[in-house]
């Protein structure tokens, strides 16, 4: 018996590792394989899983393409990098250690081979920072790097700003809530930000750098104190990873500081990475977004895999059509110059009950011929809208046309 | 006569177009030539610029690998860049009118010939969006995408809540500043915006978008009394684009909006640009940056070159060796428990002034038990600043032992 079609090409995948971001990356792949194989005109299939309990890697390595090495730390996960790569297969991790205490060793073999070595996933999740330097930013001479790359600091520090409790109780806090590992250290000590600043900073300046060249503080000592001080002068305060040419060197460090205001990371808060890049020629870019998760790290992987399965070059045919709607839902803010009369608000309140339009709020403003009406109402149909809005701007005690601004809301719909 | 050792390989590029950012681009490419030649192992070289003026460009096209378009508008655009992809050339382009018009044409010839069409800087400048779009989040399915993508409404907007300024007055300001071009009607009337979100969509949601299905409307109608209720309830108001799943449909449209504080374009302000992506699996990114400008629309052109000239799989090997600095300078918050009474601050302010740490600011706060110094010092070598420390630690007025935090200053140095 064999199959009326052709069968379609299969793009066999082999994955190190059932952690957070493992089972993650199990689970993702099947849901993505479809558009996947729309997109790249090969179908993604996991061949198989090494755990620390079962499985044989050169099995493993024999049936794959592409190795995805998601185990952490040095090894055995380097050895198994650098035979994968050695074999001709191309890699895809997120091991952030390895990459910034043996990245030279890894990237020069990966150059050899003439194989992918991808890693999108070991700093700042989903976050696109290091294609962006690696590919975007080619053009770029880079001056500064500043990051916030340790989502569990920043919640930490987020929260101690919000409540005013303690490091300990907010340490607490993001433990219960996952945002915070049962052994915290390498986070909250800075080393784990310091990893990623390594290879930041690595990619910036196309110079070698290494975990060790990092002075990294943490954010241990800070005090409920010092977020008051900052509260009062409106200062955000944040564990910051720092990369910049000074004289003829590179400075790279991570510790806290207190950022002004206007600075692109003061108002990044919660869980959150994000990452600034600094040059003369495009004077600045953040990226920002979930810096950890293993859903969100498993999508970064999954991005580098589908990179790995087809050079990125060309536009692929698009593989839906969707209808393009015209009318959708929206709240909006509605500015009405009115006669300073009673009943107006009443007048005014009726034509747009009977539109099926919804107040949410409604503000008079001024007397006489600076008497306005300012209301927010409902997310409704705008076609809803745009006809009370014929309706009320019929209505003799307006003084002008009726102006409208759509208002986004945090929890639409 | 002949040279001495092996000429460099060299990767020849026709420009077509010397406007704002094709004369930025013919002085950013020898600026970073010898920078794209270590990463490449090809040295670019412009070979002709075609003009309005002068010029052929069948000739430049037969001297070409690859051809830069940047005329802008449909014709003669489309037709070059057809025929130059017809002829196995690699075209990029920053032509949004182009592309969210006859886009699927374009991408269709070049998928069929095999060539790249890269247009990273027809949307959002130097901000990747682009690349991030049809790369990093090809794993993710994304809902929604919401993006400020014209930087002269976002500026006139941020004028007028900055100032109170009418419309036309902000306009005029940003005609002075270099902001608005003289004819600014496509800027102001949303339509500019609108053709970007065509792009965008089609890369979010994989289906054909086209200019003409874009709802728009633009800010011409802005009173400074919207910009004042926003003011009052800390909301942004932006010239916002959106494109989403709406039930099996998509919506994309483009209009002012009010955003609530927390939103990640609230704080979008000036001529930047700013795109947010929704999904599911990511939650959210949001990437900013400057989104016009000759330099860094060209920097955006000049990054789709060398990844056309090379496939950006591998990391180049390192192409620099910097030291490695550990001792920076920095501003510092220095926070002390001292006693209550006469002279501490003066035996502290001693202290610092010797060391070479000068005081920008100082606050006494509490009494008896509770007294303490808030200090900010001005920016000072590290080395300096932690020798002060140690010398301030054994000073008998001081209660616990001093704690300092960096802090990031807008004007740094």
């Amino acid at each position: 018996m064999t199959p009326a079609g052709p069968e379609p090409s299969v793009f066999r995948i082999g994955l190190l590792g059932r952690g957070t971001v493992g089972a993650a990356f199990e689970q993702l792949l099947p849901q993505h394989a479809g558009r996947v194989q729309r997109v790249t005109g090969l179908r993604p299939e996991l061949v198989g899983v090494l755990t620390r309990s079962g499985g044989s890697f050169q099995d493993l390595l024999a049936r794959s393409e592409l190795i995805v090495e998601l185990i952490g730390g040095i090894e055995p996960a380097r050895e198994y990098v650098l035979a994968a790569m050695r074999a001709g297969r191309h890699v895809v991790t997120a091991n952030k250690q390895l990459l910034s205490q043996h990245g030279e060793e890894l990237w020069e073999v990966a150059r050899s081979e003439g194989v992918q070595l991808r890693f999108e996933g070991a700093v700042a999740g989903v976050v696109p920072v290091i294609r962006v330097l690696q590919e975007s930013l080619s053009g770029a001479t880079i001056d500064r790097v500043h990051g916030i790359v340790n989502g569990t600091t920043n919640f930490i520090l987020s929260e101690m700003a919000r409540t005013g409790m303690s490091f300990a109780e907010a340490l607490a806090e993001a433990q219960r809530l996952g945002y915070a590992e049962a052994d915290p250290s390498e986070d909250v000590d800075g080393r784990d930000a310091a990893a990623k600043m390594a290879i930041l900073a690595r990619l910036a300046f196309d110079t070698p750098v290494h975990l060790d060249q990092v002075r990294y503080e943490g954010i241990e000592q800070i005090k409920p104190d010092d977020l008051e001080y900052a509260r009062e002068l409106g200062l955000g305060l944040k564990l910051i990873g720092t990369a910049e040419r000074i004289g003829g060197g590179l400075s790279v460090r991570v510790h806290p500081a207190f950022l002004y205001p206007g600075h692109p990371l003061a108002s990044i808060n919660g869980p959150f990475n994000a990452v600034t890049v600094e040059s003369a020629t495009i004077t600045e870019i953040t990226m920002s977004g979930p810096g950890a998760g293993g859903p969100q790290t498993a999508s970064a992987v999954l991005g580098d895999v589908i990179s790995a399965m087809i050079p990125p070059a060309s536009t692929p045919a698009t593989t839906e059509s969707l209808p393009i709607v015209q009318d959708v839902v929206s709240a909006f803010y509605l500015h009405l110059e009115v006669a300073d009369e009673p009943g107006v608000l009443a007048a005014v309140a009726q034509v747009l009950a009977t539109g099926g339009v919804s107040v949410k709020s409604v503000v008079q403003k001024g007397l006489g011929d600076q008497a306005r009406l300012v209301m927010v109402v409902h997310p409704v149909l705008e076609s809803l809208f745009t006809a009370a809005m014929g309706e009320i701007a019929r209505l003799p005690v307006l003084r002008a046309p009726p102006r409208s601004i759509r208002v986004l809301e945090e929890q639409f719909g």
